[in-house]
Formats: structure tokens, C-alpha cells, sequence
């Protein structure tokens, strides 16, 4: 009985921060006016914890940032919600691992508490985080992370520029080679969009859309409003 | 007494496979007429290879390309010089740590045979992978990679476009995060460009140039030409 909500993308181009999902995280939270914020993929957490705080402040609702130590662990099994912020997947998963908050963090979603992740906190939502395109700037234990649905997320999904020169991988080319290894179904999350999953039903909000890709087959383009729940 | 060729791409903008770097690969091969060609980097190892054996032939230069049985092992152990081919870092490295080609690649690089690297080729010459744009698509045992520099290696490296409205960080951005978690320079090299390593003298030669990035400084541009010797 999850209750997910995972954007791609913690700022739209031109907007503050959240301004483009406040709205629907606060649909999302309904009456909980309380959540714990996972600062751990910016390495100042402090400053961070502190943005997030002031955002959230402005619509009413009370930030308490999660620290790895005791207290840390007593706030996250005690809160209502949790927001788990962008960053870099490597440092958030590998700070969720090491504090011992990973278990924890599963156990307390998979209970029905409602959990909101943008960016590195979406991709850990997922089986792993062998989709995201974070650079590996340390080496968390294992990639298996929170595990909290059955398919992947790769945010800030990007389509191929045509007038580009530049010889690196395509989002998609990469994507196509995380099919070759692994079988299991990506969501490729535009900027702008989101997912959000209620128990046994899951649907695509936002702006802009996903693409959907599985091995062996041809990409799979799903527009707003779609819904996801054939993925669950 | 290591000898390195570090390129940054394969293939450029409109031109062929190696086009733009075959004739420094054949000026730092010199007399030697065979190379042992590393697949690992792309899934399909058969037809890569092939593409590697039809390149270089028209170069009158023989190539074998490793498997990762007694056959490859015998290769490895014989070989006058060896090009890993890019692709994607993770499973390259991966396929080297499984087979135990790792520690026989890096011990007959520093007993002087030619090493040759692009991409993904190029990242695991340094001491880890930390610093590769490629998604984790497969979990090595470990980051730590052939270490036969002491610096880090960002190949594809690409300048921020300034009309970009993606949100995804910049190039830049993530060396800055990895210079957060880790104190060791990076050398941020664009596509055209590529570093020779003749014993204790390093250059930058081809296109483009290169961006050096280090802790607590200020990024540092060189030119095509420029030493990279007070990096060794």
C-alpha cells in the first residue's frame, strides 16, 4: 500500500524551487502539514536542509531534516511524510546505506507512509540505481536501492538533440544499454513530469510526459495524465 | 616507464571510426604492427571487434581481440600493445575485475607495454572510474580501476551550452561534486583532444584542449600542445 509521488526534476528552467510540483505535493500530502527532508545528496546538507525548509515553510508545512545519527533515526520512524532531494544518487544511496536509513526508509513507504523523492530521490525509489545519470563520484555498497516499485526511473530524461556534435551517448543510447544488461522496464521521466502512485494504481502527471523503454522492444511514449498502473 | 594514449573520443563529427586520432595511435605505436583490442565496453564484443580488426588493417596493423577465457589470458600476456575501446565504463571494468584481466593489464602497462584508450578506454587508466559520464548500467566489485595516473580522467568532456533550459547539471557541476567527495585533479578532456604519457613526460595533443579542475581552485584551461607533465 505505497503512496509515492516522484518527480523528475526538483526545478523547472525559470521557476523557483518546487514551483512546478508544490501544487501537486500538496494534493499528495492532503492534511499532513509535516516531513522530514533527506538532505544527503548535496554535500552541504545544512544550507540545503535550510532551502527546503523555507520552501515548504511558505505553503504551511514544517521541515524537520534528517541527520544520520540517533536523533535522525528517531525522526524518520516517527514522521509523516518524507521528501527525498536531488542531488547525486551516488551520495544519497551511499549516506542511506552507511547511516543504516535504507532499511528503515523502505520499511516506513512500504507501511503507507507517503513518500516524495525529485531526481536522486526518485531514481532510489526504484529496484536500483543502475538508471541514473549521476556521476559515481563515490561507491556506495550495492546499487539495490529503496525498491519501492517494480520498474525504473531514469529523471530529467532528455530526447536527442538533432543538431548536437558532441559524440557522447544519448540519453536513449544509455538507457539501451542498461536494456542490454538488465531486463526490467524504464520510465524516462521528462522534466517537468511525474509519477504518482497510490497502492495498486500509478498515473503520469505534470508537463511534457515519459518514455517508456523495454528490452526487445520499441520505445513506448506515454503523455501526461497516462496512466502507469500496468507497470505496478 | 608507462607508455599511454588517452583519447577522448573514438569517433568524431563527420568523420569515420579513429579518423581523427589514427595517426598519433600509429606514431605512438611506431614499429609495432599488432594490437590486442579490449571489446568489453559494448555488448556485442563479435561485431566490435570486427569493426576495431577492419579499422586498423587498413593501417597494415593486425589486431586480436580479448576474450575473457585461457585464449584472451594467453593474448594479454603476449601482446605488444593494447587499445580498449569505449563504450561503457562500467561493464568494461566489470569484465576486467571478473576475469582478472585487471591486474595483468595494469602490470604490463607499467612494465612498459603501449597502452591505448578511448572513452571508456581512457577512464579506467586513472585510478578510479569515478569520473566517467556513463550510467552504472552494471555494478563492478569495485571503482577502483587500472590506476596508471594520478590524476582522474573526464572524457566527452563538454562545455555548458548557454541557451540550455535542461535542469540536469552541467558538466562542470558534476566534477565540482566529485571534487566534494574527492581531493585528486581531473582532467576534463574534450572531444578532438587526447594525453600521450612517454615514462614521466605527459602532453595534450589533437583538438580542443582541455579543462583542469581541481579542490578549492579555480578550473585551469590548456591548449592543444600544452605538458601535462607537472600532473604526473
Amino acid at each position: 500500500m505505497s503512496r509515492l509521488l516522484l518527480i523528475s526534476n526538483s526545478t523547472s528552467h525559470g521557476e523557483g524551487y518546487l514551483d512546478h510540483c508544490i501544487g501537486e505535493m500538496l494534493s499528495f500530502l492532503g492534511p499532513i502539514r509535516e516531513v522530514c527532508f533527506v538532505p544527503f545528496a548535496v554535500y552541504d546538507r545544512e544550507s540545503y536542509g535550510e532551502s527546503a525548509r523555507r520552501r515548504f515553510a511558505a505553503e504551511g508545512i514544517e521541515v524537520r531534516v534528517l541527520t544520520t545519527d540517533r536523533v535522525g533515526g528517531e525522526v524518520l520512524e516517527e514522521t509523516p511524510a518524507v521528501f527525498a532531494g536531488g542531488g547525486n544518487t551516488f551520495r544519497l544511496l551511499k549516506t542511506l546505506q552507511d547511516s543504516g536509513f535504507q532499511g528503515v526508509l523502505r520499511r516506513r513507504t512500504l507501511e503507507g507512509m507517503p513518500y516524495m523523492g525529485a531526481s536522486a530521490g526518485s531514481n532510489i525509489a526504484a529496484p536500483t540505481i543502475r538508471t541514473t545519470n549521476d556521476m559515481p563520484i563515490v561507491q556506495p555498497a550495492s546499487f539495490d536501492s529503496l525498491d519501492l516499485l517494480p520498474f525504473q526511473i531514469n529523471p530529467h530524461y532528455l530526447d536527442p538533440d538533432p543538431v548536437s556534435q558532441h559524440m557522447g551517448e544519448t540519453r536513449e543510447q544509455r538507457l539501451v544499454e542498461y536494456l542490454e544488461e538488465n531486463d526490467r522496464v524504464v520510465v524516462g521521466l521528462r522534466e517537468g513530469a511525474w509519477i504518482r502512485v497510490e497502492g495498486d494504481e500509478a498515473g503520469l502527471g505534470g508537463r511534457n510526459g515519459a518514455r517508456i523503454l523495454r528490452r526487445d522492444t520499441e520505445p513506448e511514449e506515454r503523455p501526461p495524465g497516462a496512466s502507469l498502473t500496468d507497470l505496478l
